[in-house]
C-alpha cells in the first residue's frame, strides 16, 4: 500500500495559449491548449510548484480519479497525494498532456486551423525543448515563476532535465528518473520498429487507425518496458492451456499478456501522437549543440538534481543514468544519485516501492517551498 | 582473413526419403526431400563426419560457392575448408536445410501431396526433434552411422546438443554455440511479435507474401543479433543527411540498416517458414519431459562437448550457456566451455574471430575420425 492517502477526485483543466509557438521543426502553431491538472495549492510567493512530466503515452490525469470515472485513477498516484513523496499538503503538483499528445492538448486530433480539419499526419513533429516552451507558457498561466522540482520519468525525466538546461532559473530541483541523456542506436532501433509498424499498416495509408501497427508497437514497446527476469518470473514458459497445441494461436501465457496489451492499446491511442512522442525521444540530444559534452550542456543549469535509475532497466539502464551524474559531478553542481534494486525494468520508475519512493520523498522533504 | 582456405566450388544435392515421417504436431509427412551439401570425403569407415545446423534462416549452403552464382558463398565458409576449424581434409562436413525451411527442402512452398497444390500454411508446424529424426534419415542415407560431431549456432546449437539426446549412440562430439537450453519468456515474447507482425499483414490473409510483415520480423530480429554496444560503434546516433529533417524518412543511419535489411529479407524469405522456425524455437524445451531438469534431460547423452557463448550476446547470454555446462557438469559429463569476448552480440557465432575459431579447431583437432 501506498503510504499517505490520494488526492481523491480531481478535475481535468484546459488552459488556451493564443501567442504564436515557433517549434523546433520551423512550423509554427498559432495558438495551442494543454490540458493539465493540479493537485494541492498554490501558495502566495507560488514557490511550491512542482511539474510532473510524462513519459510516451502519459498525460495530465497523473493522480486522483474523477468524479464522472471513479476507475480512472492517475498513472503516478502512488506517489502524489497527502503525506505521500509529493506532497499536496506541501507542494502544488501540476500535470500536463503534451503538445502532440492525445488526451486533450493541441495535438493531430486538433483542428488544423488552415484547413478547418484535424491536423492528423500534419501535425508538426514536436521536440522535448517543444515541450518545455509549452510547459512555461502553462507555468505563467498558473503564476509559477519558478518550479520548486520538475520530475518525471524515462521521456519524462528527460523533460525534467530539460527545465534545468533551456530556462535554468526557472527550476530548483529537477528529478530525473529512469532516462538517459540521448537515445542510443538501440533505443533509436526500437522506436523505427514501431513506427514503421505503424506507416506500413495499409489503413494508415487510407486515414483509418492503424490499429494492427499500433497493436505491434505497443508489444514490442512492452518488451523493452519489462525486465527479463521480470517476464521470467510472470510468465517463465507457462502454457496458456496447460499443453502445448502446435499451431498459432496463444500457446504461452506472455504471448496473451503481449496481445491483450497491444489490443487494448490500439484501441484507443492516437497513431500520429504514438509517431510524434518516439520522434521526440529520438531526436533528444542536449549535448549535441555542445560538440557532445553533457556537462557543457549542463553547466548553465542552477538546479538540484536527484538522479534515479533501476538495476533491471535495460531500455536506460544505470549506466545512462551514471551519464547525467557524471556530467554534473564535473561541473561540481549538486547531485544526488540512487540506483535503486527492483526487478520491474524501465517500468520500474512508476510501480509502488518502499526503497525508491522514500529516497524521493526523503528529497523533496529537503525541498524549501 | 580466415585461416586456410575455402572449399571452392560446391553443389547441393537433394535427397528423398520415401518412409512416412510422423510429426511430433501428431501430423505425418508421407514423404520428404532434404537439401544439402557435402564437403570433403567421407571415410571407409563412415566415421569423419560433422553435420552443420543452422538457424531461423539458415540453409544447407554452408561453405564454398555456386559455379553459376560465384557471389553465393555459404554463410559459414570462415568456419569449413582446408586448414579451417572444420577441416574437410580430415572432415566430411554436411549441410542440410531442415523440414520446413524455404530453400529446397519439404516445406510451405512444395506440393501437399493430398491436395496437390503448394502447402503453404497448412504445412505442419515442425520441431526441433522432427529435425534430427529427419536429418538421421540424411545420414543414414548417406552411410553414416555415428556423427563425429555436431555443431550448430543459435537454434543450429539447440540441434547440436538435442541429437545427442534424442539419439545419443549416434553423435560423439556436439559443438553448441550461442544457444540456450530453452528460451526465456522474453524470447518467445520477441518470437511472437515478429509472428504477428507476418499474420497480421492483410496480404498474408489473401495469400500474398506478407512483405510489411516480413520486413518489421526481420528489422525486429536484427536489433536482437546485435548487441547494444556494436550499434553504437556501428551507427550511433550518426544522421543519414547529416542533420535532422524532422519526419518520418530515415533520419538515423541505423534506421537505413534496419530498413535496408527488412527490404531484402521481406523480398525472397517464406513467410509460412518463418512462423515455423520461430516456433521450433519456442517449443524446444528438451527439460520439459524430465520436470524441468536439464541434467535429467541431458544424461543419455554419450557425446562429449564444447559449449561456447559470447560476451555481448543478449538473445542467448553467456549465462543461457552455463545452464547447458552446469547440467553437464552435475552428470559429470565431458564439457568444455569457452565464453568469448566479442562485441558482435548474437552474432558473433557467425563472424570471424581468431579466438573463437582458435578453440573450435584445436577442439575439433582432437576429436579421432
Amino acid at each position: 500500500m501506498a503510504l499517505g492517502s490520494s488526492v481523491g477526485i480531481v478535475e481535468a483543466k484546459r488552459a488556451r495559449f493564443d501567442e504564436p509557438l515557433r517549434l523546433r521543426c520551423g512550423a509554427t502553431l498559432p495558438s495551442f491548449e494543454l490540458m493539465y491538472e493540479t493537485y494541492g495549492t498554490l501558495n502566495a510567493a507560488g514557490s511550491n510548484a512542482i511539474l510532473v512530466c510524462h513519459a510516451l503515452s502519459g498525460h495530465h490525469h497523473v493522480a486522483g480519479r474523477y468524479a464522472a470515472a471513479p476507475d480512472n485513477v492517475g498513472w503516478w498516484d502512488n506517489i502524489v497525494g497527502p503525506g505521500r513523496p509529493l506532497d499536496t499538503e506541501r507542494f502544488f503538483v501540476v500535470g500536463v498532456n503534451n503538445l502532440g499528445g492525445c488526451h486533450g492538448s493541441t495535438g493531430p486530433a486538433s483542428t488544423n486551423p488552415a484547413t478547418g480539419k484535424p491536423w492528423g499526419r500534419d501535425f508538426p513533429i514536436v521536440t522535448v525543448e517543444d515541450w518545455i516552451a509549452a510547459q512555461a507558457r502553462l507555468a505563467d498561466h498558473l503564476g509559477i515563476g519558478q518550479w520548486a522540482a520538475t520530475i518525471g520519468g524515462s521521456l519524462g525525466g528527460m523533460q525534467a532535465m530539460q527545465w534545468t538546461i533551456q530556462l535554468p532559473a526557472r527550476v530548483r530541483n529537477a528529478l530525473v528518473i529512469a532516462a538517459a541523456p540521448k537515445l542510443s542506436a538501440e533505443n533509436i532501433a526500437f522506436n523505427e520498429v514501431a513506427r514503421q509498424a505503424i506507416l506500413s499498416d495499409p489503413d494508415y495509408a487510407i486515414g483509418k487507425r492503424p490499429e494492427r501497427g499500433l497493436r505491434l508497437a505497443r508489444m514490442l514497446g512492452h518488451i523493452t518496458y519489462l525486465s527479463d527476469d521480470q517476464m521470467a518470473d510472470k510468465f517463465g514458459r507457462r502454457l496458456r492451456y496447460g499443453e502445448v497445441r502446435y499451431g498459432f494461436d496463444v500457446e504461452f501465457e506472455v504471448e496473451s499478456y503481449l496481445r491483450h496489451q497491444g489490443d487494448k492499446f490500439a484501441g484507443w491511442f492516437d497513431a500520429d501522437t504514438y509517431l510524434r512522442m518516439t520522434k521526440a525521444l529520438d531526436y533528444y540530444d542536449p549535448a549535441a549543440p555542445c560538440g557532445g559534452d553533457l556537462a557543457a550542456a549542463l553547466a548553465p543549469a542552477q538546479a538540484q538534481f536527484l538522479v534515479v535509475s533501476f538495476t533491471t532497466d535495460w531500455r536506460f539502464s544505470p549506466a545512462r543514468s551514471r551519464e547525467i551524474v557524471n556530467a554534473l559531478v564535473k561541473n561540481r553542481q549538486d547531485v544526488a544519485y540512487a540506483e535503486i534494486e527492483s526487478q520491474h525494468g524501465h517500468d520500474s520508475f512508476l510501480m509502488e516501492d518502499a526503497h525508491y519512493q522514500g529516497i524521493v520523498a526523503a528529497y523533496l522533504r529537503n525541498v524549501t517551498t
